[in-house]
């Protein structure tokens, strides 16, 4: 939000905490002797997956929308969203007994949509396109008067998927290494910040699709560098990092590893058969960086976040390649 | 095991919690309001499919192996399973530093086989009938002097299986109702003489495919009647009750409902949709009672022992019946 102080900080996150405490679920650590074993390392899982709605973004949608001082909340909120986040803004807004205005493309898929509106928000539909979507989200700001939740490039948003990894922080301490996954980075950005504050010396690595490597792309070059046409399996990280994460990003987090595809499908798999957790493809992306684990994370407590389990069930990664 | 008192006692199973403390694991209670609000009651789903092995089975094997003598542990266990207790056998056996012999069905799929060799446990192959299987085993006891450890039909196995309930009742008091699968009675009969103990007025029903409702037709008949050529989706429930297990459910659990195969599917797809958790299709069968919840159970609060998540990723039921 334009209002808010030059960066995240841990103040925002603490409020963050307590602002959203009993409207999000404190989601459990799962471990696994068997992937403990093939990675050699000790594996620590925040599985989101188990959030309200089913993904990490119901934090930072919650701690937007309590944020808000009545007489803005009353106007509503609104973003733009094909995936969790806008599911998430709706629930919160539901929650809170206000509108929310979700701009959708029209090719959403059916179980998206009705996530959306299973909570109640208005849906505008717009063409498939960063523009279309910009477009129309301004014009529904201007028509409703509603505030703007972005769904990343908001400090607050970024200070409520922040609290996740101060709960796994707290629940498993000297942890040496936490991976986290990077698209649109409002979760490393807070993940990082937190990490900082709790325990100075844990290194905290992103994890991005080969496919979508604008992360890494901007780290090296010292800007945000998007990536055109991002081609991933790993849907919820193809958006281009935005500017607030960026900045903390580029204070704390020390590396962005890529994985490929195939090594993603693989790592999911490997999280479905033997952690017997549904994931979706970019919640199994930082695991996916242990399948072929550097030398540097061997023997390490390593945590990991599992962002998210939503996906249609009836096309599978592995459907494909298997005939039955 | 014949040597073994009467029938299953409290404090059978308070030796086997004891026992088996901290070689199993003390599975999570997961709740959904999306669930409660279909159902249309309040759910605790216990989730043994995050036991150790993957299925409650970890529980009675490792209780049955430990509950041995030094001199008998030496010379091994063994039991025939084309399912999970052979892996939990063998899981239990390795923990112990003992042999663990398995007869398998020929036609055993590749990922029991390899979930049994794991462990290191000895394979011996037999045809796929249940005559085939015992008289494999009685070669194998004689030759081995092993102990066998049969699925269900042993008092120490049925305490070790109860143990689960006693966890989801210490963690979730004042349950109305516990819903349990039946397949040869080694859980249902736990759970009922664990929650006869803690809370007498809880009722526990058992929940039963209708191809291969031996359980029902049994405590109609009062005397265990097989069903001949069983047939269900949910492969791990379709022996025959046996006689130890029986007499427990005949005098403590006052119903017993079936659910057919489509019905098992539907609960099985909404639990990994909905709770994000891999179970196989047995582990659903409790769940499908709620589909069509009867009356007397809308409104309760209901325990469910979820009782395993493996099963073929390549193979899901609905991938027959949606084209990719």
């Amino acid at each position: 939000m334009s209002s808010a102080p030059a960066g995240l900080t841990w103040p925002l996150i603490e409020q963050a905490r307590e602002r959203i405490a009993g409207k999000v679920n404190l989601t459990p650590v799962l471990t696994s002797t068997t992937l403990d074993g093939l990675c050699g390392a000790r594996l620590f899982f925040k599985c989101e997956n188990f959030q309200k709605g089913g993904a990490f973004k119901a934090r930072g949608a919650t701690n937007a929308v309590f944020a808000l001082p009545e007489a803005e909340a009353r106007r509503g909120v609104a973003t733009h969203s094909s995936g969790n986040h806008g599911a998430a803004l709706a629930r919160a807004a539901a929650l809170r007994g206000v509108h929310a205005y979700v701009v959708m493309p029209d090719n959403t898929a059916q179980a998206k949509r009705a996530a959306v509106q299973r909570y109640g928000a208005e849906i505008t539909w717009c063409a498939p396109t960063q523009a279309a979507r910009e477009s129309t989200v301004r014009q529904v700001l201007a028509v409703t008067g509603a505030t703007l939740v972005h769904p990343y490039d908001d400090l607050l948003v970024m200070a409520g998927q922040a609290t996740a990894a101060v709960e796994l922080l707290t629940a498993v301490p000297n942890l040496d290494v936490l991976l986290c996954p990077v698209g649109g980075g409002g979760l490393l950005s807070g993940t990082a910040v937190a990490a900082q504050k709790i325990n100075p010396t844990l290194r905290v690595i992103g994890v991005e699709p080969a496919g979508a490597d604008d992360a890494v792309r901007s780290l090296r070059a010292g800007r945000i560098v998007p990536r055109e046409n991002p081609d991933t399996i790993a849907d919820g990280l193809r958006a281009t990092i935005g500017e607030r994460p960026f900045a903390e990003i580029r204070r704390l987090v020390e590396e962005i590893i890529t994985v490929t595809d195939p090594a993603i499908v693989r790592a999911m798999r490997q999280m479905w058969e033997v952690l017997k957790i549904v994931v979706e493809p970019s919640a199994a992306v930082p695991y996916a960086a242990l399948l072929e684990a550097p030398p540097a994370l061997r023997g390490r407590r390593i945590g990991i976040i599992v962002s998210g389990g939503n996906l249609d069930l009836d096309h599978l990664p592995w459907s494909r390649a298997a005939p039955a």
